[in-house]
């Protein structure tokens, strides 16, 4: 209060004075990015982006500074790698935190949404998992895990867990390319009651960022939910990869 | 479903085979990263580290494998800096989507809130700020800028927009170590009606690394709120970042 710093043009959402430390220094590779950032605006999304060289002959700085600088901006989800150039990407899909699917949430975007099984097993349930999914630990247990697609790109991993006694048949009638809560509700009567998320930022494994084909070490978004059914039965739990340049999560708050 | 692959034993929540890739060979540096975190159950909350080179020695690997393998477990909030050692880190703050604030949040959790002004601002609005807050391009607006505090430690940064005329006396009368969700309760009389979040994750920029005391380009949860009084008018946005390797969000999910 007793300082007043004079307040620079910003875009609201932005960080202010985003580069510039308080000992005034902005690093050389993030005011590159800050001009890479400004020259992606002029583009638009899908314009192509100029080589490292151009770049780096451009600004006046090295190739690896020109790196570090296009480094950040792909794992901020601002560019994207297409064949082998890399061009603008577009904004980041908003998923709302709603116990509508994963197919809804990415429909109501006007994307297309899509899943790849990558296995169904049934495997005895293990004594860490048997509450969260109102199991006794040894009964068989499912295993759904699936590659998230929107408009046939790779976005996300979801792993589902859930009894088998409380749905027997789904290694047979169920459509792995398909709406798990709409085979719920459909084939079995199943509704949701409720469900608890959790939702934190954790970085891919190499065996996720082959799955989901993003470069390894990208920061993704989990979520993790607990599900009950509509008689407040602990239903599944799901654990949700979603690649953090690609997506944001909405929500409404209403006060408690 | 054609291939059954043995289900390894796993902890729920963790990722499955989290670092094969399909074709079955696992990177060194996660292989001791895996083996690293094991040891980090094992010392408990607190426990310090082995050095670099005696974890080298253990692995029979370089230390640069090391370096990866740790980089990563700190990024992701396994491993802290204390003093000049490094030490196993404590579970994530799990902080409440909702409409309570921050210091509420914080203090739910047994953990002791603070914040710490950086500035307080008053500027002309400009006109991408003007329609979230309801305010007309180019009148005076508030930026309360403040770093989040949970027991001393410095986890986030909050930067409130909001009109001076709904808070005139800000600069006079508000407490910046205070909440500010109860200074417009118990000052103005203003309650909230509902808000609009988007959460997101990005890299932490230079200056907020600086302020928040984090690695640079640490993987960081982003907010926007845009909320609105019990009257439905357009009241503040707030822009709140949070550490990665420190927070995470939780919610409860309710048919629409």
């Amino acid at each position: 209060m007793e300082e007043q710093i004079p307040y620079p043009a910003h875009r609201p959402g932005s960080p202010v004075r985003s580069g510039i430390p308080e000992h005034g220094r902005v690093p050389k590779y993030y005011a590159v990015k800050a001009q890479v950032a400004d020259l992606l605006d002029e583009l638009g999304e899908g314009g192509g982006l100029p080589t490292e060289r151009d770049l780096a002959e451009r600004y006046e700085v090295s190739r690896e500074t020109v790196r570090q600088a296009l480094r950040e901006l792909l794992l901020e989800g601002r560019l994207r790698r297409s064949g082998r150039g890399t061009v603008v990407a577009g904004p980041k899909l908003e998923q709302p935190l709603s116990l509508a699917s994963y197919t809804e949430g990415v429909r109501r975007q006007g994307r297309r949404p899509g899943r790849r099984l990558i296995g169904l097993e049934r495997f005895p349930c293990p004594p860490e998992l048997a509450r969260g999914i109102g199991a006794e630990a040894g009964e068989p247990v499912w295993h759904l895990e699936r590659v998230l697609l929107a408009d046939d790109e790779r976005v996300g991993l979801e792993s589902t867990y859930v009894r088998v006694s409380r749905a027997p048949r789904l290694d047979i009638d169920f459509q792995p390319d398909s709406s798990f809560y709409g085979y719920l509700r459909d084939h079995l009567g199943i509704a949701f009651g409720d469900a608890d998320e959790k939702l934190e930022t954790v970085l891919a494994t190499p065996r996720e960022a082959l799955l989901i084909g993003t470069p390894p070490a990208l920061p993704m978004l989990l979520i993790h939910r607990f599900s009950r059914d509509q008689d407040g039965r602990p239903l599944e739990r799901v654990r949700s990869l979603y690649r953090g340049d690609r997506f944001s999560f909405t929500t409404r708050l209403r006060p408690e």
